[in-house]
């Protein structure tokens, strides 16, 4: 049985949190926290541009890695501000209790 | 008590595909469904753009906003290709199994 | 005849200057300069995702539209920190100085 | 004197042009070619989120060098398409025949 998303986003933050003592030259999120915030966010881009051309491209698995990528390195941003991941999925949670064009509305900005 | 991130992603995914059938101006998620895979894919990467912004920003609140966004705009690519969100915790599960730079290597296309 | 992309260049950067003194709404750099960096910086974004996407659908003259956009949003953040246009265009021409692997060294950073 | 923009996005088209031929490890662009179009558009999103960060990062230099990084990829895009860049320019003038917020609805897809 695969594992649910709850779990594997709370490992995830778990291990990405710790990664954050660890030696830049002994882990890829270490080595992301110590080229700073700069580097993550341009991941963050490389990797959402990544997932619009998998999804052009109309391949599946690809655009299941691309997205991997994209969450992952979305979440050593939130590591590296020390934000939980509940911040986000509460607010999706949130917005669900409205629906709809309603819920469009409410998060024009 | 808040929900987990499992259930909030599988609640959304459940929301979101039951949103395929809906009327357009009824809903936000069928408008994009609507408007098609490219109207769906500007969004993400413009959810992209204000995530980047955001963190810059160094306004927290404003950087959890602007993720959830991206999130959404990623689960309703999600639903639109019919991929479980649970293909993507999945990958990232298996990448955890992996660690450090290894994980890097494993993910270098 | 068409006018060169020189000119063309050179035009726009005066019109975009010159839009920055102008009232928000009566022109749309105006308002985009009214709004602030962040939203001409998302609209960067937005243009390079859209740019992206109309590669992807093998429709060049919506590619030409979109990288229109681009460069247009492009011109107005330059304008908007007072950066002259032919900053760029020396920096490009700098580099064609330099040729093949050799340039790509010279801009890795 | 510095050389003015028209003359340098046309060097720079004919060089990309004549790229196109030249084998994949003695020139960047021609290498680009090789490995194909998403390779381009990869960069393309790159280079647009790097130079999101440079504006935010309020560092001038580092945004002129990134704007040519975002101008030279996508002349890469065009030239992949044997697309002019006066196709682009023309579309930037026919434009500024229009001003104002008129301008904005005629952009408006």
């Amino acid at each position: 049985m695969n594992p649910s998303p709850a779990d594997v986003l709370l490992d995830l933050q778990k291990v990405l949190q710790e990664r954050k003592s660890a030696p830049a030259d002994k882990s890829y999120a270490a080595s992301l926290y110590a080229k700073g915030l700069d580097t993550i966010l341009k991941k963050v881009g490389e990797e959402a541009a990544e997932t619009i051309i998998a999804a052009k491209n109309q391949d599946s698995s690809a655009l299941v890695y691309e997205v991997a990528d994209l969450w992952y390195h979305v979440m050593v941003l939130l590591a590296d501000k020390d934000i939980p991941v509940t911040a986000v999925t509460d607010e999706l949670a949130r917005r669900m209790g409205t629906s709809g064009l309603a819920e469009k509305a409410a998060r024009t900005k």
